[in-house]
């Protein structure tokens, strides 16, 4: 039975509330399966930076560092939102994925049968969807070369860079879990203007061939793959495209699942720590009332024993825990609709632990 | 009455078709209105490459140069399809925005009534949508400094650079558009990550609070307006943002109209001529089949109307004929849905021509 370190950064807003939850469904499976989890929380973001100055201290960077996974909360929010200040929340999260080199941001979206009515799309076009977003996570527009405008405020620029190796890993990884799903990698760029998707067009089609043939492979173009998302969400099943790409088309993609409070992610590197963190914000509006949905984050930890721990039937048993009590009725403010029980984001994590116990 | 010379570039797939209707269209406000509507055709795209080696011959640029305003159709096709290749389709269309400033792209997404049922989303998400995009569109990661790969292909990048005059202009005719309606400006950004969006959003402060003291202005992150704008499209107004999110995100919005058929855009730059085109590409697989929308293209002639040649009343006849054609029933088959007329692109185009006139 397996002993895994854990850092804890629950950060700001909903993130103490959200990772309390997946903390407290960790601490079910080992109980369950007979594993030891060990959890050390440590600061990052908008708190680290009241209480150090600094949106990543040094503190939290060796405590991840000694650790197996990362399990993130949120960063941000208006006390620190002057997207201008030199030192900002986001320079956390943004720091610890290039500390550890996570190139490779796993977003699935999954439509679970109990929710096809909470979202905005028609029943028949969100059905059975079940996508997974593989975004580059530490190049492009992120990291490129950059200029502030000065005081004067006359010109900035980012720069979006990517050199084949940087592509070559990403879609390497995206393809080998394309392998165990539905062999069909869709890969997404903006070929016909930007020399960066020309140079991603032309290492995804040479990876893919050479190493990948049985994988079949399409390109589409970013704009038109943001009206497809939406019209035809269930031809897709691997996506790849890079950081900028990604960041916008994983947060639409949230709509088909209900509720951005549904979706995990899973940032991965060349070895652990691996980063685990829902894909919603802060939300500062219902921090501390209790109303914030876990389920993203209880998937996120549902990830991390996937990928950090190699725990297949760990995994499939939250996963399957969070099914069935979205069966059950059980709701979160952020996805109910008509009759359902609505419960907090405690109560909502607690059904999920004792379903995994029992 | 008016006299207004029209440079017509129809271009490739359904270009051709498309343009046609447009122009059978404005003749039929000019018999209706009493003006004078000179056409003269040139060639654009992969039509251009064929006949001259370039998608963009000089020619062309003379013809437009002399006219009061482009009616343009769409660019590309497999037949140029390989996105490294030297010389593109595409290059056409950018060379012409560039060569005639036209910084500003508006593309206006309006949900007939009529066509509610025909989208992928629940009725009562785009009941009453009414949004207008205005794009920036000589700047940003289009037209930075750009390195493609070599041959080894080994590093490539593109700049996304803006300068505050560049954000100033485009914000102040999207505030000057908001002013005319109901008053609300959203300005997408990604000021979290980027410097060229830390300056557009104090820029876009600046000038709004300063010279429009009386709109309501918000700033919405892109990656969460990608949401939004399928959660509660309602909910916005004028919407500024740059180039490269503006392609993305007019393109997801395509979906709250029923088909990317039905969009028009209006490419504005300091002075004439502008640039009139439907939102849709070239559409190889049903070019030359009578099957394409039209609506479009029509669409963007009553921009034309309106933007260029300030014949509001021709332009809202062309509206109000375009909503009574589908309250009648006639569709082309990207919007058809359930017991209605399914029509070709001509039928389609003659119907509201003669609805123009009658
Ligand atoms: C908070 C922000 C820097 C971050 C990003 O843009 O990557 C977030 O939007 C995300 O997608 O994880
Ligand atoms: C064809 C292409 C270069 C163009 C763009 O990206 O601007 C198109 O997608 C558009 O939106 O007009």
């Amino acid at each position: 039975m397996g002993r895994f370190v854990i850092a804890v950064l629950p950060g700001d807003g909903i993130g103490p509330e959200v990772t309390a939850e997946a903390v407290r469904v960790l601490e079910a499976v080992g109980r369950r399966f007979g594993h030891t989890f060990e959890f050390h929380e440590a600061l990052i973001g908008g708190a680290a930076i009241d209480a150090t100055g600094s949106p990543l201290p040094p503190e939290t960077l060796e405590r991840c560092r000694r650790s197996d996974a990362i399990l993130l909360g949120a960063v941000g929010g208006p006390k620190w939102d002057d997207p201008t200040a030199p030192v900002r929340p986001e320079q956390g999260l943004l720091g610890l994925r290039k500390a550890f080199d996570l190139f490779a941001n796993l977003r699935p979206v999954r439509v679970f049968p109990a929710l096809v009515g909470a979202t905005p799309l028609k029943e028949r076009v969100v059905r059975g969807v079940d996508l997974l977003f593989v975004r580059e996570l530490t190049g492009g527009l992120y990291f490129g070369p950059r200029q502030e405008a000065g005081p004067d405020g006359e010109e900035a620029y980012d720069t979006m860079r990517y050199t084949r190796w940087e592509i070559e890993r990403v879609v390497r990884l995206a393809a080998r879990l394309a392998r165990g799903r539905r062999k069909q990698l869709t890969s997404v760029d903006k070929a016909n203007v930007l020399a960066a998707s020309r140079l991603w067009r032309r290492v995804t089609e040479e990876v893919v061939r050479r190493e990948f043939p049985d994988l079949a492979l399409e390109h589409v173009l970013v704009d038109a793959f943001a009206m497809h998302l939406i019209r035809r969400p269930a031809a897709f099943d691997v996506v790849v495209t890079e950081n900028m790409f990604g960041d916008i088309l994983t947060d639409e993609a949230s709509v088909l699942a209900g509720s951005m409070g549904m979706l995990p992610s899973a940032s991965l590197g060349e070895s652990p720590p691996g980063l685990f963190e829902p894909v919603h914000g802060s939300a500062p509006d219902i921090a501390g009332r209790n109303l914030a949905n876990p389920i993203g984050a209880i998937l996120s930890a549902a990830l991390m024993l996937r990928y950090a721990f190699s725990l297949e039937a760990e995994a499939r048993a939250v996963e399957q825990a969070v099914e069935a009590i979205l069966e059950a009725g059980y709701r979160t403010r952020d996805i109910a609709d008509g009759e359902t029980c609505i419960v907090g984001t405690r109560e909502m994590g607690e059904a999920i632990a004792q379903r995994i116990l029992h």
